[in-house]
């Protein structure tokens, strides 16, 4: 594709170059001279590579054939899909799927090999059903979704547009609760609730949703989840937050819109997370936190006392040696 | 169903409103005029709720048609679950399942479509298995489990009756074991042990129990594991324990009666926990510890240790700051 | 079978007993009187056992018929699937499994039911695909490798010799990439790179490897990977590394060869760890580590100064209160 064509489909300024026909998109090192690859500082336009064409942002003057954008990385990922174009599944039902006479398919619907659609479950026009995913009964999907294979949807559970769920991630399972008997041992507090998952939500593989025990747990619009993280029930997740793998929600928490999480971050029960907190990876998080701040560390504080507790922790021993060496000061000083 | 019609089923006492016909059970919040929900305290009794009928616990005077419970939450559970019956799934055995001609099905079985059962097999009377189970070469199952779609029981896991397995389940893979083979490499150990399931435990979506490398994994009855738990091989769980979501459990760990673990506790391998032991979630068990108590952190101690070292933790900058001034002080007094 | 006969084919010395006939392998505690089992030491030897036969190392004398190994866990390891042996699946192809016409099959493949393998997919001579696989388009196996039931493999993964993974396991999944569109919402890094696994690579159920944004991501040979792991995109593990449970490995980390990792370790992404590093569980890696060292604790450090820390950690509450009777001291002498 010619890197003309590029930038105007990348919504970028040609800065020379129009007619050098890019072939592929590099990482800067490794790439190859008929490939597109992007820089976003002076510092990593020195780092050696031997991309064709590159992407830089505004106030860099590049040495080949390039695009400038407001934004390189964005333009980069745009660039990508114009030059890796995504193959879509060629709509279509498998013989071997078992769709359920009660389930109603949208039009251009895809569903792959063995899957299943259970009784009463809503296909939205356009959606890709992954070989071996199971929708449970009375499931709704909106148009476009993409189920990866093996994924399982208990029923009931509700889907918005464009949502994609990665290889067998669990969608509104069974909460963890239990009641104790009275008599030493437990009853299960029955999950009779559902889970909604809201338009253009990504959920990684072997992640967990569970749903309600008796309301619901909504992943809010444009949500995007890591691999193996777990969603207990009634947990609300506010639009646009970031959610890095192995992290761990537990149960009825609520967290606002735009939070991000790092990878393995854990959140107790009930608590309430404000818009646009961040936290570090493995931060735990004991109590309800403002938004708009950054969090490190467990349990969880703003990241400016965390790295000054973190600092003074890995010093632990020299301070433990002053204080002795202070100690024996002040008993001589008593012996004087 | 009339309030006195719960009240008798789930043995509570009738306050009043006999007549009340409750529609639906609900949380506390957000409650409509035809639900019944529940109290467990005089404080809980004055948030605001638009809730037709509640229970309450003893003691508590309620100001509209209600229910007395010695456990409230105990009397809910059983109220849902009333209101809101599950539906059992229908016995038989879908066309597209694949069920080996040496495998042995009990009456009243269900076989959702494209799993699949291995020769010798065992499913007991009641089971239901889910879409895309893997059922493997001799797995036994007692009566009425449930196991969800897409849960892989390798060869030889034996289960006890009623054991659900959330969906993604894998019981009896290999654990992790490996002997260097004096040249740099490694060399499997072979997993050629057993997966022990006794009766009613619960596994989560995504949780892993691996086989024994010689012997047998034993979770013991009425065990509750969450989701994406790992449970290493060798390991036994004491019956009724209680293991909250990601936590790990190392191999040949021993885990005593009524063991309850928040979530994301890790324990090392070869160690004993005592009857009872309850541990924070995070918690990081690197000993043996004796059962009857409360831990928490990492490394593991007993709750109150634990809350004092935390919050010193907590306060370690300042802690610096103090034994600075103090050295200061010292050396103007040396000065002197 | 004879025990003259297991010391031939483990390469161990016959001590006597020759004739002895061993019907199972066992653990040390509970072994039956025809059993074979092991010990490591003279410790080992004085511990109560039924075993009939034994394994033992150089030095020590046994008191029962045995073998004499130089690396008794190894030779035991041998002697377990000398009696206990696989049984290797019979190849074929279930008539439910769903091979695309553009997929190519070796010799002596064995596909079990529902499984599907997708177009374009070159599967190795003597590989087995278990029940309710998935293998996507373009995906490459080399010979003889296992893929355990309900394991997910996206278009374009490439396996190479004997790789085994277990149940549930995810290889080649979307990495968690995106961008700020600048508007507040975030556009998807497209992820379209690829997976390649090497020679004797065994992963764990439910573990995920996902594919990089544009390059590889590459587990090399010999790497073993435990269950619920995630291995994030465009990562490199080094030749022979084993990682445990429940680690996870963030963006574009490279490990060296022969890395070790404890259960639950955490890399934070672009870091590199050098050869033969090894890591406590639970560490948590937060910038680049040189090889040949052992780490603990969080930010993780040589396990010299981790356990020093960690052991003062564990006397904060104390050393507060030495430092408020210091001040009190201080504060005495300046009244004088």
């Amino acid at each position: 594709m010619r890197l003309a064509e590029i930038a105007e489909k990348i919504g970028g300024e040609l800065v020379g170059g129009g007619d050098f026909d890019v072939r592929d998109v590099a990482e800067l090192a490794g790439a190859s001279s008929d490939s597109l690859s992007y820089v976003e500082s002076e510092r990593q336009l020195k780092e050696p590579t031997g991309a064709g064409a590159l992407i830089v942002p505004p106030g860099i003057e590049p040495d080949r054939p390039a695009i400038r954008c407001e934004n390189p990385k964005l333009g980069f990922a745009r660039a990508i899909t114009l030059l890796r174009p995504p193959t879509p599944p060629v709509p279509g039902i498998h013989p071997s799927a078992v769709i359920d006479e009660k389930a109603k398919l949208g039009e251009g619907v895809s569903i792959g090999p063995s899957a299943s659609i259970g009784p009463g479950a809503e296909i939205g026009n356009g959606c890709h059903i992954g070989a071996g995913a199971r929708v449970g009964e009375g499931v709704i999907l909106g148009p476009d979704c993409i189920i990866h294979p093996n994924c399982v949807l208990y029923p009931g559970a509700t889907l918005g547009a464009r949502v994609v769920l990665h290889a067998g991630a669990v969608i509104a399972s069974d909460g963890f609760g239990y009641v104790p008997d009275g008599s030493g041992g437990v009853e299960k507090f029955p999950q009779t609730g559902t889970v909604v998952i809201e338009d253009d939500v990504e959920i990684g593989a072997c992640a967990v949703v569970d749903r309600a025990s008796i309301g619901e747990t909504r992943i809010k619009r444009g949500v995007k989840i890591d691999n193996l993280v777990q969603i207990a029930h009634n947990v609300t997740i506010g639009e646009g937050s970031l959610i890095a793998s192995q992290t761990g929600i537990s149960g009825s928490v609520t967290l606002g819109r735009g939070v991000i999480m790092g990878g393995r971050v854990g959140v107790t029960d009930h608590v309430e997370i404000g818009d646009g907190a961040i936290f570090g990876a493995m931060s735990g998080v004991s109590k309800s936190l403002e938004g708009g701040k950054i969090y490190l560390d467990a349990p969880a504080v703003e990241i400016a006392d965390a790295r000054r507790r973190i600092v003074i922790y890995s010093r632990l021993p020299e301070i433990f040696r002053r204080l002795q060496k202070v100690e024996r000061k002040l008993e001589d000083i008593e012996t004087c």
